[in-house]
């Protein structure tokens, strides 16, 4: 599996689409804003009050949640300018990046009309739009910008993304992500993957930004020490138990299932830490691990039928939306695919019913050393 | 007609597409090669041999011509970095503008695959790629960039492209441009419609690029003084041509036809020279006019069959690959629209092989001023 082929999230703006079914990042997005908010205080005030700030969203995928962030962005920079009185409007250019795959075209064609909603919704001294965008694609395990020319960066839930499946000496019999059962070995392969990534990532950030820039990154992950805990591999054990029943029952080759493996991993704080203190390029200036319920990915303001009021059900789409890409891409036909998350959203469904499920978040929120 | 929903070439990797039948403009800017190295070269001694080079393509498209300015920017950098004796590659960043619909999907498909055939040709003594992409979607009549964020600004045959279809006082009875029997009013309404957009856009790049930094634009023109001369004006005559025969035939509605105007205007040298002073931000360091036949249309290494082999045809899908997306929207049925570039393409072929046919570029290459 090429994961820069498949590591897109449902495109366009269908039912399936990232773009109608990612509440949950939504969520996760607003939890770190008071971070956000501080890391753009402290750099506002650390580089003299800028009149140009060169921002980049890493992984920004293509929906609502693209425009969120930099609308955050763009808000946060005009209350702190007030509150330090300064009267010029800051320039904001914002870099959207996620790999070359992401459905850009969708983010261009509504560039204008967020400028002019968003020129309604900050206090602007300027005929200058209140920023500027461009789209860069590509992974953001390379270097994606010139040396020192980033202010800001900006990522959320991307993070846990591997550059590729890591290679592994053993069969991960049975399951697709590190779970209790895999063997120690997939664990660590996980684990080393995560760690080559992570600090390849470091590395060309450094390059990057300039000294006294900031970056807030905010990572799928955990809160034990163990990378196969079930507070992060559960939603992917569920669907691995789709897959199993499927193998049984002849729909699905054992062996397609066996060489199926998501390339996500999730890490905890002090992974994190270390990789970041190993690298050395930056100075962490918090690190904060919150939960969100899976039921974030229900919005209940829009739940419309019966049917659909199942916490399971959005969270099922949701899930659907990210992982559909990988899914058809390894295991091919469509009816196969339609009947996966079928299965998969009835025991998402099943399992919030019965218990308190969420997802964990580690944001870290760093300083570029001089 | 809203000119950023159909100004855009006709997309994807067709028949019928730009990215296949634009070797037109492709020559037009290979001829343009020693004006943009001679503007870079100037530009890097005046900064000083920057580390960092951010460049725009503004009207990029999307297809091969794309990656052409880019080649040419990237190596002519390189040659003049060796001739200087600086041992460090300058980073580079491309930004690649055109209106919101340009195919940017497409450009980015393929910007890894380019990076590394780049690298091949070019003597890189760093691990970081030669050039960095970045997509800006947006007119090029309006802000696009931060202020002083440009070191060198580049564009080729999209100028001529007006912001919108003139405003005219009288009909352009059964024309679609200007030409000999176009009222004077239509003519001025054309001229104001130029000058007031190139002023806008000299406005908008005067904020973006920086002190000494460059410019070089080609722009679709003639070198009469009168607009409607046919130099300029010759290729919409025969469009119009065969649009007054299908309204002869009642195939195509008088009124239709009446109130279709191509948002175009080709300046000469001295117009441009003319908003350029006016403005003021820029010194003209160079301004040149040229002839390319519309032969340069067909490329005589592709002629693949006796039918094919006439120079007429590969001006008409050229001309069809551009003005496609303005005539579809116009006119509509997709069977008009057929029916209206068989019979422009037979005129085409006519005329080209009964008289020798050019257009005309106005290429001026400016300094920003202190």
């Amino acid at each position: 599996m090429d994961v820069t082929q498949v590591l897109c999230m449902n495109g366009g703006n269908g039912d399936n689409s990232y773009s109608n079914n990612s509440l949950l990042p939504r969520k996760v997005i607003s939890m770190t804003k008071p971070v956000i908010e501080d890391a753009l205080t402290n750099l506002y005030r650390a580089l003299n009050f800028p009149k140009t700030l060169l921002m980049a969203d890493l992984g920004c995928s293509s929906g609502s949640n693209t425009f969120l962030v930099a609308s955050e962005l763009v808000k946060s920079i005009d209350k702190i300018r007030l509150q330090f009185g300064q009267d010029e409007s800051a320039e904001i250019l914002i870099y959207l990046n996620d790999l070359p795959q992401n459905d850009f075209n969708n983010i261009f064609l509504s560039v204008s009309q967020f400028q002019k909603g968003l020129a309604k919704q900050t206090i602007r001294n300027s005929s200058s739009p209140p920023c500027y965008f461009s789209g860069v694609p590509g992974s953001f395990y390379t270097r994606l910008f010139p040396k020192k020319s980033l202010h800001f960066v900006h990522s959320s839930y991307s993070l846990m993304w591997l550059s590729k499946v890591p290679e592994m000496t053993e069969t991960n019999k049975g399951n697709i992500y590190m779970s209790a059962t895999s063997p120690p070995s997939v664990i660590r392969a996980y684990r080393d993957q995560f760690q080559t990534d992570f600090s390849t990532f470091l590395k060309c950030r450094a390059e990057e930004v300039v000294t006294d820039g900031r970056m807030v990154l905010t990572i799928l992950g955990r809160r034990s020490d163990d990378p196969s805990s079930k507070e992060c591999c559960y939603v992917w054990d569920l669907l691995a138990t789709a897959l199993n029943h499927m193998v049984l029952e002849g729909l699905i080759e054992e062996e397609k299932l066996d060489s199926f493996n998501i390339p996500q991993y999730a890490p905890c704080a002090k992974e994190v830490r270390n990789e970041v203190e190993k690298e050395g390029s930056f100075t962490i200036d918090h690190l904060e691990v919150s939960d969100v319920n899976w039921d974030a990915s229900t919005d209940h303001n829009l739940i419309l039928s019966e049917e659909d009021n199942t916490h399971g059900y959005n969270m099922g789409k949701c899930m659907r939306s990210v992982a559909e890409p990988m899914i058809s891409s390894h295991f091919g036909e469509a009816i196969i695919v339609e009947e996966v998350f079928e299965r998969y959203t009835n025991i998402i469904k099943d399992r919030m019913s019965k218990e308190e499920t969420s997802l964990i978040n580690v944001t870290v929120s760093m300083t570029r050393k001089a």
